[in-house]
């Protein structure tokens, strides 16, 4: 891997009160008693303001799913083997998984993104491959990647969103022991205790999760000098992690809505708002998962997601399964009657 | 009205253990980790249960949205007056409420019912006119509809619901002063004090409660009398509540899957289920809504809703938001691949 130098897009502060209050009068004019539209009226002006306009229509949305492999997994951090992430791989091209069935509902483009695990594929309709390596180091002993693959990978996220179309991107996800490098980073960046946000990941019980736990603090202690935000993705994350977060800059560079999924795709948010804050106004925080870290890494973020259904997927699947209440919240703005349209008495 | 005998439909306990055994087994081979499906795990167990399938699909769903006029509303217990009932019956008609934008959104076929609203509608397209009387009486001071009304009311929704194609209902409606019915039903259906169900309504302040509260004292106790599920319902009831009452029975004896709405949906599916409790079986709560006592009324039901975005504007619009998830529940039943399907490593 040949040392460069990682050109960040710029990820401006978006800030117009004109278009927000236009967005708020639509919203207070539809025809239900004010205020009545709870959680949607906040997401359509949301919407609004990523979009830059009082009629926001969602395009072409698209789904990258990135995989990889951690050196920590052989550590049994998972409950599953290493092998599943290229199974799972599979299972995606030949649609068969969670995610795959909810995007084909929705009529979401999926990308996977190959961008370490530890098998080479084959060219593939829907494969992209971006591999820095075959899985990360193990970071209970050192950083998972170099300075230098770390702002490969970041790099490949940017350039893979520069050639997708559409104006939203749904952050999806694979690689066995990945719940692990999440948790490194939420604690790393956020300051908190390794174990509030360490869980059951793929299936752990009580003793796996203290086992997990134990190595979590090994790699945090072996990575005891990484504090800045691509420090820490290189000493903590994985290539998915840093692959998904040039994804996240680049779409919120774009003002593409991004609707974030749950622990992982969260973590690699919290990645990227620490390097350009102004990240989260472009996202949409679809679910919360029941990863144990999820609601504290959640609460970290200030983020309020739209949906509870205890899923502990990951792949996107949550983000996918919110999908229709994005669109929803742009229906209602763009063909909901207003009192003066509909002829009916507003509150006397 | 000519007093009559009402035929109710009977509905019989689901109870197929090798279904319930078939259908957890094919989810838990699906290729996630063990439980990690969470909500929607038990959604696609309980829609394979109503349909009697492991591979349930859901086919032309049909949303009713029942509307009336309600007598007590003259005591001031809305923050909009009864002209409103009318006004939004032609919002429905033209297509720009709430409900309706939903609906189209899904490909969810409309149909609007006029049970009593205090205007004469001309005939039109997607308009059924199953008119009791114009409004119900105050029951402030007696019953708010006769015993032959209201089982015409619950008659109406029994040959509404087996007039519509498809295996789903989902339950909507209409009325400006339904929430003062519905919290009258489900206090004295559930043994609530009147106060712990009564909100705001369509907007009411602190004070507009309070004077709301006293005024649904004065109806329990004006309808002392009333214990009996159809009585209750005749008493304190609505038209557009007693015609959801016959199409959630009817419905449920169908083995339609019902799709409750927020709190008046839920208080018309308590009647049914004092009426038949296996009404419960068939039913889907989409979410809690934000009037005070649908958090309630969920407890008292045993119900645990799909979503909870502070919503308050009732028409079934949030039964129409959580639709896909419903969909999504039966697509990861019939098209996500197993572990052996796909090739995919069990836990170790």
């Amino acid at each position: 891997m040949t040392p460069m130098t990682l050109s960040l897009p710029s990820v401006v502060e978006l800030n117009d009160p004109q278009l927000a209050a236009a967005l708020r009068h639509k919203i207070e004019r539809k025809t239900v008693p004010h205020g009545a539209l709870g959680r949607l009226a906040a997401l359509a002006e949301r919407l609004g303001l990523i979009l830059g306009t009082t009629e926001p229509r969602l395009l072409a949305p698209q789904l990258v799913v990135c995989a990889a492999d951690h050196g920590i997994a052989a550590r049994g951090v998972s409950a599953y083997p290493s092998d599943v992430t290229w199974q799972m791989v599979g299972n995606f091209l030949a649609g068969g998984a969670a995610v795959s069935v909810l995007a084909r509902q929705h009529g979401i483009a999926q990308t996977v993104v190959d961008c370490g695990v530890r098998k080479d594929f084959a060219p593939a309709p829907g494969l992209v491959i971006r591999k820095i390596a075959s899985g990360t180091q193990d970071s209970a002993i050192g950083p998972a990647m170099s300075a230098a693959q770390c702002e490969q990978a970041v790099q490949n996220g940017i350039e893979l969103v520069r050639g997708l179309p559409g104006n939203a991107l749904l952050l999806g996800e694979m690689g066995i022991g990945n719940t692990s490098a999440a948790s490194l980073l939420a604690a790393r960046l956020g300051g908190i205790d390794v174990a509030e946000v360490t869980g059951a990941g793929t299936g752990l019980d009580a003793a796996g999760i203290a086992r997990k736990t134990a190595v979590l603090r090994q790699a945090l202690a072996a990575n005891a000098g990484a504090t800045e935000p691509l420090e820490v993705l290189a000493a903590l994350g994985g290539f998915e992690i840093a692959t998904l977060v040039g994804c996240v800059l680049q779409a919120a560079s774009e003002r593409r809505v991004v609707v974030v999924d749950g622990f992982i795709a969260s973590a690699a948010v919290l990645v990227a708002c620490r390097i350009a804050p102004p990240v989260m106004q472009r996202c949409v925080f679809a679910h919360r998962s029941d990863e144990r870290g999820h609601a504290r890494l959640l609460a970290l973020l200030g983020a309020e997601p739209l949906m509870d259904l205890a899923l502990r997927v990951g792949e996107g699947s949550g983000a996918v399964l919110a999908w229709p209440i994005l669109e929803s919240a742009c229906r209602i703005l763009g063909e909901m009657a207003s009192f003066e349209s509909a002829g009916v008495s507003d509150k006397a």
